[in-house]
């Protein structure tokens, strides 16, 4: 599946409204996210994470992720995506129109029962379920499976990679339309994302989804490069690294959207995204989340002098 | 020339002692920095840019260079480096007894006339002058140019790669015996930083020398990778990521080294380094600095659970 705009070569796909919100304490009013959704469709976004069908209970700043999808679906050209942890998550992601949901699966034994309390196995089983359910109720939904700790677990330490690469052929057989590698706990390694994403790659094809990435021991970007440099063109990545369990000040979970996106820009690889309006998109965000600190080199650093998105120069 | 250790696949140079010292207000005593000099080659660091030779009104943080220099020449297996500006530094440095000197000369021709009030001709100039001396009173001291503003000038823009690549042939052709490309102003990128040292090495072949990237973007590692992917095994780095102009809180310029050992120990690439020991050598770093922010993401998040230096996981 290629779901990038015709000019662009790599999809960013934004999940600071998911990913981002659910880290923080503070609740995002829904006005604010909207306009902040709004903000990054502007500056060239393609594929946004709007919420996670989870309980209210658990996740309260993202209650109203129905309401998120309903205004983005307004949005052209927006492939609207929401989480889906279980079946009655795909449910409410369906009813609300979702173009597509991601299911979460961890590859790691020890993270899938502590996390959601299920092994990897009967997280498959629900796969299937959401798969049929899908087949039947809204055949016109993809839906990916990113494969967390895939790069290594907190709780286990190293996740060997045949389970991994098993896994992720498991996910296509359950009938997934994709399988995205996560770095859940910051643990990867350029050479280890290259070797990996081949194997899957050799394993499930053109299956293969985005990279997820994370920046917790500063390596975020060069992960990128490496899985870039290996054929992917999907990249999960959040709004002033907003998200992703930081570890400490100054060291944020999520790769940078602004700062991936320089990247790609300024090697010459199109994103399809201002890099001047996606800053600007930061405005709305601290304004809907107050005292949250922001990350991001490129933004506070601004452009190279002589810098002109959309020319190589050599 | 290959001054690594025999284990290692890459060559490390510390450029804090020099680099971050010059670039923060503090000046540290000197038995501390000595310690901390200490601190760097017992975690098996083996070449350190120690100071430089300039006027100690200039930079009175570093007016103790020619003590460090004699300090660090009792350290076994490590290449004792300083920075040069011009002839009477050099003499300086090869009074005390450096192994290597760095003269920084300029690709842009406007850094440089407001750096050093010289044109790239007469840095030129001064670098067979100081070959000159250095062949007559002390042949052993290599010399080292490194060609600062190689990837972008803030004054001027974009630098001519064909004048970068001019400059580091003209470089050797005065007879110094490595060519190394800075990154001063954080404007490098990954495809810039390949298609740079490509030609370079086309054109001065082995006396291709080391990368000095900086962190101003949130590319730096990437950057590093892109140089070992291309063939680069000299990297400078800074510990705790001090110096290198940061921009802005949170924003260091130099790359942390050890953000990039970790990189390359965990993608199997021997650096010949400890990393707990490396972490280690903040502490004398931050005795004798005092309030001084250090950054470097792999000591706040610690390494991963089962992560063990030499082993390559697959």
């Amino acid at each position: 599946m290629d779901n990038r705009p015709a000019a662009s070569e790599v999809l960013i796909s934004e999940v600071g409204p998911r990913d981002g919100l659910q880290s923080v304490k503070t609740i995002m009013p829904t006005p604010h996210k909207l306009r902040w959704i709004d903000a990054l469709h502007a500056a060239g976004v393609r594929e946004i994470e709007v919420g996670s069908f989870v309980s209210p209970k658990l996740l309260p700043q993202l209650a109203d992720t129905a309401e998120a999808v309903r205004h983005a679906l307004g949005l052209p050209g927006l492939t609207v995506m929401a989480l889906a942890p279980n079946l009655r998550g795909a449910q409410a992601a369906m009813q609300a129109g979702a173009h597509k949901i991601t299911i979460p699966v961890s590859a790691s034994q020890a993270h899938s029962l502590a996390n959601v309390r299920k092994t990897r196995e009967e997280m498959l089983a629900d796969v299937r379920e959401i798969v049929s359910l899908r087949n039947r109720s809204a055949p016109g939904m993809k839906i990916e499976v990113g494969i967390s700790t895939a790069f290594g677990c907190t709780l286990q330490g190293i996740v060997p990679e045949d389970e991994v690469v098993a896994l992720a052929a498991a996910c296509v057989a359950a009938g997934v339309d994709e399988v995205g590698l996560s770095d859940t706990t910051g643990y990867a390694n350029p050479a280890q994302v290259r070797r990996l994403f081949r194997r899957v790659r050799a394993e499930i094809g053109d299956a293969t989804g985005a990279a997820h990435l994370h920046n917790t021991r500063g390596l975020g970007l060069a992960n990128c490069l490496a899985a870039y440099e290996e054929g992917v063109r999907t990249f999960d990545a959040s709004l002033g690294g907003l998200g992703g369990c930081p570890y400490a000040p100054g060291a944020s979970g999520n790769v940078v959207t602004e700062d991936l996106v320089f990247m790609f820009e300024a090697m010459g690889v199109r994103t399809g995204i201002d890099i001047a309006r996606l800053i600007d998109a930061r405005a709305p965000l601290r304004d809907g989340l107050g005292n949250e600190p922001l990350y991001g080199m490129t933004p506070d650093a601004g452009l190279p002098k002589g810098f002109v998105q959309g020319a190589v120069h050599g």
